[in-house]
This record gives C-alpha cells, sequence and structure tokens, in this order.
C-alpha cells in the first residue's frame, strides 16, 4: 500500500507552519541543512556507492553513471547551493498591489507560498537538495519523487535535510521523499488534488507529457526545447557564427540548446560557407535542406523529422528560408515555445521578430543558452517553464509563490 | 462532426495578429461592437425571444428565465460594458521586470496575451459580450461556449460583434462561439492542447470540476464559495452584526455570498441574540449546531454536510468555535480558498487570521461581498479564481495575460 496520501497530507500540515515561518527561521534551517550535508559526507558517499554499484549491475552508460555519482565537490557544491539561497530575498509576504479603494477598504496583494509543492524528476541526486531548498526558502513543503536509480543517495540525502530542518524548529516533514521503487507514487502525485498545489515534472518529454496529460494537480510543465537560430539577412556574420556556435556546441545536452538553424536566403551564399566546416569541426552532424546540402557534401538530408526533434545530442537541423514570415512560420509549426533568437543589425526585424515569435525566451543577437535562472540573476532556479500559465521561462523563489488578498475595512458592507 | 479542432486552429491564426493590435485598434472594435449591438438590438432581442419561448416550453423557473431575458436596457449594458474597456488601460506590453544583466545584456520581461481562451459557461447571455471584449481587450482570441438555453441570442450576439471585429480591420475569427447543442464541443475544447492556451469554466460545482479533472488544457478554476464569516471574541457587535448581516443577505446567490457563521463561544452570549432575529427577520434559514439550537427553537440542526455547501439561498450554517484556531480549523476542512472573513477589534486576532486562512481573499472587518474585480477597482472581471496557479482572486485584463522574455544582445555568448 502506498502512503503517497498519507505523505501528502502530513506535507500540507507542515506547510501550514512552514507558510507563516520568518525569513530568519528558513536562513537558519537552510545553513544549517548545508553543514549537515558536509558533516554527513561520508555516509552520503557510502550511500551513493549503492547506487552507482547497482547502476553499474544494470550496465548503464558512463554518461549516466558520471551524472549519478556524489563526490566531496559535489556534496560540497550542493551545500553552497543551500548557503547562496539563505542570502535570497524572501519573496513571501511581498506586497505585490496595494491601494486604499474609494470607499475606504485598505486592499493589499500579498505573496504567500503555494503551500505543497510535488517534483517528479529523473538523475542527478543534487536536484534533490537544490528543489528542498528552494522549496522551503520559498515557505512551500516539498514531495520529492527522483529516480529509482538514486534511490539509496536521495534517502541519505533528504534523511540529513529532515534532521536538519526539525533542528531547526521547523517541521520535517516540509521536506518528504516519495518511493521510487513503483510508477504508483508518480500516478497517486498526480490524483493529489487538494493536497498537492502544484506539480512540477522535471525530465524527458516523455514524462512531461504523461504528467501533463493525467494530472488533475496543476502543472508548470518544464524544459523541452527545440530551440531555433535564425540568422536574418541583415544579421552581422561574426555575431551569427559566434552565437550560432555557442547556441549548439557549449553544451549538448541542455534544454536550451539550439537544435535548429534558419539562414535566410539572402546570405546563405556568405553564412553557410563559414558555418559549415567550423560545425564539422566541432563534430556537429549538420541535417540540412536541399539548398543547404549544396553547399557542403557532409550534409545528411533532413527528414520531415528532423525539424521536430530536439537531439540533445552533436547534431543540428539547418534550413534555408526565404524571409523573416517563413523563418517565423517554421518556428510555429516546430518550436516548443522555449527559446527563439534572431541574428540582426536590423532594428524593424528585430522587433516583428521578437513580438511575433511565441517563446519564453527571445534573443535578440544572443545565445539561446543564456536562457536560464542563473544568467538571469535570479539566484535559484527550479525550471524552465514553457507554458504560459503562471510562470513562463526560468522559474525563481517568486514563481514558487501565490497570492492572497487581505482587505481591511471598518465594518465595510455593500 | 464537431468544429471545435478547426475554430481553435482559426483562433490561433487570429491570435497572431490580434496579439501585435495596437491598443488604439483594439479600442476602436470595441467601441464599434457597442454601436453595433445598440443597432441591432432589435434583432438580438427577437433572437432572445425564441431562446425565452423554448425555456417556457421546458418549464424552466421563473428565476432562470429571468436571468436569461434581453431587454433594451440589458443590451445597452452589455454596450456600456465595452465602452467601459475600451476606456481601460492595456496590459499587452507592460514591462514587468527589466535590467541590464552583469555581461551588458538587456534582459525585460513583457506582458503577452495568452493566445486563445476557452470558456465554458452557463446561463445569462450577457456573459458572451462581457467575456468577448475581456478577450478582445487583453489581445486573446476567445472560443465562447455558452448554454445550450441561450442558444439562438449568443449567435445573434456573437455575429453582431464578429462584424463589428472585422469592419474595425481585426479577424473575426478573434470571437468565435461553439456549438452548444452538444456536451462533445466542451470535450473537444478540453482537449484542444496546443491550440487552446488557457479554459475559463465559469458555472456550478460540478461544471467545473469536470473540466478541472478532464482538461489537458491548462484550467483556471474559478467561482466556488463556501465562505465564512468568524465573529472574534474581540469583535464590536454592531460591525459583526452589519457584516455578517451583509455577507449573506446582500445577494444569495453569487459565490461570495456568506455561507457559514462561526461564532466565538465567548461572544456568543452576546451576539447570537443579536443575529438570530435579524436572520430571521430577513428570512434566512438558520442551521445550527446543538449551542446554536440553544438560542433559538426556530434554528434547524445543523448536519454533516450543512458545513460543506455552497447554499446559493436564504440558508446560513452557524457555529460556535471555542477559539480563533478552531476556526481557522473549521475553515481549513470545509472551505474552498475563496472569501473568509474575521469580525475582530484584537491585532493579534486579525494578524494569526490572515496569516493562516488558505484563501483567494481575507476580509478584516468587512463584507465577504466584497471580493470582486468591480470592487477591487479592476474595471473588467472574466471570473473569481479559487486556485493558487496564475491568478488568485478576482481576474481582471492582467490576469487574461502571460509574458515573455525579450533579451538584447551584442553577439553574446556564454
Amino acid at each position: 500500500m502506498s502512503t503517497v496520501p498519507q505523505q501528502a497530507a502530513d506535507a500540507r500540515v507542515a506547510s501550514i507552519d512552514l507558510a507563516n515561518a520568518t525569513r530568519a527561521e528558513k536562513d537558519r534551517a537552510l545553513l544549517l541543512m548545508a553543514a549537515r550535508l558536509e558533516e554527513r559526507e561520508a555516509d552520503i558517499v557510502a550511500a551513493n556507492e549503492v547506487d552507482v554499484r547497482n547502476a553499474r549491475g544494470a550496465s548503464l552508460s558512463e554518461a549516466m553513471i558520471d551524472r549519478l555519482t556524489l563526490t566531496p565537490a559535489r556534496i560540497r557544491a550542493m551545500a553552497d547551493g543551500l548557503r547562496e539561497l539563505a542570502a535570497l530575498a524572501d519573496p513571501v509576504g511581498d506586497v505585490v498591489r496595494g491601494s486604499t479603494l474609494a470607499n475606504g477598504l485598505e486592499l493589499r496583494q500579498v505573496r504567500v507560498p503555494f503551500g505543497v509543492v510535488g517534483m517528479v524528476y529523473e538523475g542527478r541526486p543534487n536536484v534533490t537538495a537544490d528543489a528542498a531548498g528552494i522549496c522551503l526558502k520559498s515557505g512551500n513543503a516539498v514531495l520529492l519523487r527522483g529516480s529509482g536509480s538514486a534511490l539509496s543517495s536521495n534517502a541519505a540525502i533528504v534523511s540529513v535535510l529532515r534532521q536538519a530542518v526539525a533542528d531547526a524548529d521547523l517541521p520535517a516533514n516540509a521536506i518528504q521523499l516519495l518511493d521510487a521503487t513503483t510508477r504508483d507514487s508518480v500516478k497517486e502525485l498526480m490524483r493529489a488534488r487538494g493536497l498537492v498545489d502544484v506539480l512540477i515534472p522535471r525530465g524527458g518529454a516523455s514524462l512531461i507529457k504523461a504528467v501533463v496529460e493525467e494530472s488533475t494537480v496543476p502543472v508548470i510543465e518544464t524544459g523541452v526545447g527545440n530551440c531555433h537560430v535564425y540568422v536574418d539577412e541583415a544579421a552581422d556574420l561574426e555575431k551569427a557564427l559566434a552565437v550560432a556556435m555557442n547556441s549548439k556546441t557549449q553544451r549538448l545536452s541542455t534544454c536550451n540548446t539550439a537544435e535548429s538553424l534558419l539562414v535566410h536566403a539572402e546570405i546563405a551564399d556568405r553564412f553557410l560557407p563559414l558555418i559549415l566546416p567550423e560545425l564539422a569541426d566541432a563534430g556537429v552532424t549538420v541535417h540540412g535542406d536541399a539548398r543547404v546540402a549544396a553547399y557542403d557534401e557532409s550534409v545528411v538530408p533532413a527528414t520531415d523529422e528532423d525539424w521536430d526533434t530536439e537531439y540533445l545530442s552533436a547534431d543540428l537541423a539547418v534550413a534555408v528560408v526565404d524571409s523573416l514570415d517563413d523563418a517565423l512560420d517554421h518556428i510555429r509549426r516546430h518550436g516548443t515555445g522555449h527559446t527563439e533568437a534572431i541574428i540582426s543589425e536590423s532594428v524593424t526585424a528585430t522587433r516583428r521578430f521578437a513580438a511575433r515569435v511565441d517563446a519564453a525566451a527571445v534573443m535578440i543577437n544572443a545565445s539561446t543558452r543564456f536562457t536560464d535562472g542563473g544568467e538571469f540573476g535570479f539566484g535559484a532556479e527550479i525550471g524552465i517553464s514553457t507554458q504560459k500559465l503562471h510562470a513562463r521561462g526560468p522559474m525563481g523563489l517568486p514563481e514558487l509563490t501565490s497570492t492572497k488578498y487581505i482587505v481591511t475595512g471598518n465594518g465595510h458592507t455593500r
């Protein structure tokens, strides 16, 4: 029998006290969480070794095993992340809007925590500490459903964090780990409407799709990025080359990595002979349309599927387009609403592109890789929302809050 | 075969131009919509008479027939509502947040329309013009799924509005009416993820529950209100009487009407003998617990169900509680997160109540009836959200928008 409904009910009770904790109390808990992670480093590494051993037994790829592995340095980085959270401003209690109405009623719209946040994520166990910290700082209780491959690591981390929270006189049930040995816990979490206020899936497209379709708990969709770089006819070639290469190759497996390059026909003769050899040198396979293939025999003919693929690898779909509006059409058909970039010196072109692209972020003469809570100066990020409801783009602490109207009168009636 | 997917696709195309329309263009359309409604008054009344005749044939209640009936005065009120929208500020293009990052990147977070909004509503045909106007002003295309009983009225209104929009050189498909003769259109709307950006159900609890549970399109939940008035031991009796009576009786059938009254035991001896006769005089049936019943023999014994009932009628559940925290517990168990009021002269009590009640609005010494976009000074309201994601409380024009980050660089790379 699953314990998710009970854990969610416990989280709700904890969330009421946590919502009313002061910033000082929460920061004290975060600093204690950081200190305890470092003190218990040996235990956490030992727990992690169990997961790594199992992963090797299950023949997981070396890349996945690397992501799973916790070293003393990585544990220190987790602790430092918690200390950085303590240094950030507390969004709870911010007055978002306020006025005195004509009848004398005093209206304030105040930021409050959601209450209980559910997180479903894959892979790296450091997400466990990050998510727990961000939720605690924003006054939310969190239910963590991590990866089955990180079972032992996550249990060790959460045990340390819960003890620290309790020692800081906040409710330990503000941080709870859900059973990761069964898909049932994800299903029950998705059905815990009324107990869980918001569900944030972080991971591959199939996980996110399943949660979005099945959850009755409100969802914030994150992370799938089929990002485009469009090189306009009025582009500066040097900037175009630098930004396109950086967008594709600075890191291959992130959601803000470019997966498609669109080149205006008027500039293709000058730009494609510049970038195709650089892409080849960087080990990137180009999947191009017929016009692109004419420039370089190493180009792989693109299929219809390529335009919709988030490769997360050293592959790039490249097409020649006849106009800015053709580029916009292409992006409308194939984009995922994450990040779209234009390289152009034309004010008219960049203004039209920024106005008509429907995405969380539009980059003008800048790399798609900048769509990131850290780069945007938010100090903490729990994911990048690609939906339009509630939060869009990198989500920091304020995005983990709701609001409440507090209206003060003196016996006012209508 | 239903036309919803095609209508949604048409709405998406229209939404791109509408999102980029200027405030002047949208206001011109709104004023033309208002003028045309008045010019075509006779046609609209004639269409409405068909619905009213059918309603009488189907033996609908007189109250429902009154809600359905359009008079010249009601049509002028619809037109005036559109003119008021034209006078309101345009939220689209507002810079919500902006900064220049350390590397020189210029970051702006700008308000943009959602795109396509789906509205499912019951009853009064004036909602059709209101919703169309609010969506147009906020730059959104709208798919309207009204009540089957208002079929002919809604068709006439939407036809007039579409022609006005087209004459104002905006896309007529920004306003479309869905087939209200079948539940299939609601089902298809709920499954139009990717074409419809947000779905707003307005109506009874069962409609809202169905949409929330079945929709894959993100939903903003509205309107169910089991609102409480808590009379604290430190209440001013005169204010308590005025606010409690107003919260219950000023209008019986709205979501911000009080349905439960909680009275602190210390003040019950003085307050209940005051309010129980007044409630009786106002024709309100009191469903009370044993302690309340001791004060007046006309009190109907409350069942467990009463505490959870949104009566929307001349009924009130009344309980005596032993403390502020007992009141908070009661509200936590039975509230719907809409509006909760406390009557008290104690700063400590009102502060604790406001901090610990989990609701869209908390009233301190003021009637629950004030939770309303008009009362809050928003100028327009498309509903009252009782969820925590995106919008909470009365939703005006800004609540019908999302945001987009526009980041401008000069060849910036990471």
